[in-house]
């Protein structure tokens, strides 16, 4: 038997965004790896393993993936979102380049998925429909004064950010850090976003002007989207619509 | 019939990275409208009118979808990747804003899909695995200066960078001016993706270094990538994995 390991993305939370290619993947798969919230959202069948770890252990999950894929087992490693964005395809290509020079010759595919910094901008409308950037508020593997300098700079070019991550119970102060930092250099009226779980059942949007966004409306399950200096708000009954225009004027 | 406004996206290319969620909103459509070459891309049924518009167009394409919600079809726009990303959804709402008040009460929903940068990312590995930008190349819609300032702040926040747009017949200097930037305030091992029409027939990659980058690699139908200071390629028997670093020291 020929070994694989694919790093598959499971999307935001609702099955009907996982793409027919990492349905496909995980048909074939004899092991599933992951953490465990990720893991259990793949439906149980006769011949397919399931490895369900703990967050943080990113690494090791890694390189027991690589071990299983080079004895020949067929291994899909899970993602919520997309593999390549603050997940798991990092992790295993840093194994990969310390492991092993026989890894390198597996087969790795990586599937991409939907982030969950588009699928919140869908639910609200465009609000990355500009230039726009991603940030990761873990100070877990970075300086905090990195992200400060990367929040700086995101704003001086005037784009439309995302920040992932942005509050865990170990980490309470980088949602507050941030947006403090925010409030110095932004217009009070910039448009923020909290979006929590998209398409799961504890779905929960909230669009504010910065003035009265407060920490306590992220937890570890939000994306917080900040406009850009042009990002504009559409006033109806109901929840409004937000949007980036696609133009600057000179 | 009480109508409806689908802004949806259809992936990079291939039909297998098509969300569930897409589909079904195709299967209910009575109207499919968008450039051409993503219109065909929905296989034609009895009941399913096809809409096919010149790029560029995408304000009157919008209006167009928009009075057909109105008068109570079912409409489905279509954009290639995530509607969100240099897309229609942006027009759509731009459309809303400036058209007539009971446009707001439509039912309009954004189904998002896997963008260019993302498809690419996860074809050589994980090079936007760390904090990251997208860049609109085109110039239509923004002056060259903006693009240039914004390139540069993505540079000194150390962003990977996914430029979008780099080239086309109308605009055949936008990536060569931006290699000529980055050039100016990067290292020249600089690791540099090219992605050509990612999951179709025609897919073509190339992993360069900055100082063999060249605006020839770019056409209309390339994402490029751009590393940050601490992207990595891993040599391999075969194409190169790219990855960037998830942390970043102290």
């Amino acid at each position: 038997m020929t070994g694989w390991l694919v790093i598959a993305g499971l999307g935001p939370g609702d099955d009907a965004l996982i793409t027919p290619e990492v349905t496909q993947a995980l048909a074939e798969a004899t092991d599933v790896v992951g953490y465990a919230p990720y893991v259990r959202r793949v439906p149980g069948r006769r011949g397919l393993q399931r490895h369900e770890t703990d967050n943080r252990e990113e690494l090791d999950r890694a390189q027991h993936a690589l071990k299983m894929a080079h004895e020949g087992r067929r291994v899909v490693v899970v993602s919520s979102g997309d593999p390549g964005v603050f997940a798991m395809a990092a992790a295993v290509f840093e194994a990969v380049e310390g492991g092993p020079r026989s890894w390198r010759g597996l087969e790795i595919r990586v599937l991409p998925g939907i982030t969950a910094m588009l699928a919140a901008a869908a639910r609200v409308g465009a609000p990355l429909g500009h230039d726009f950037c991603a940030i990761n508020l873990s100070d877990n593997l970075k300086p905090q004064a990195l992200i400060e300098a990367r929040l700086r700079h995101a704003v001086e070019a005037d784009f439309a950010i995302a920040l992932y991550n942005p509050r865990s119970k170990a980490r309470p102060d980088g949602m507050s850090l941030a947006l403090k930092l925010l409030r110095s250099i932004c217009e009070p009226s910039r448009v923020v976003v909290f979006a929590r779980a998209v398409s799961t059942p504890k779905e929960h949007l909230r669009v504010v002007r910065l003035a009265d966004a407060s920490p306590n409306m992220a937890d570890m399950r939000t994306v917080v989207l900040i406009g850009s200096s042009a990002t504009r708000i559409i006033e109806r009954d109901g929840a409004p619509f937000v949007y980036t225009p696609r133009s600057v004027p000179e």
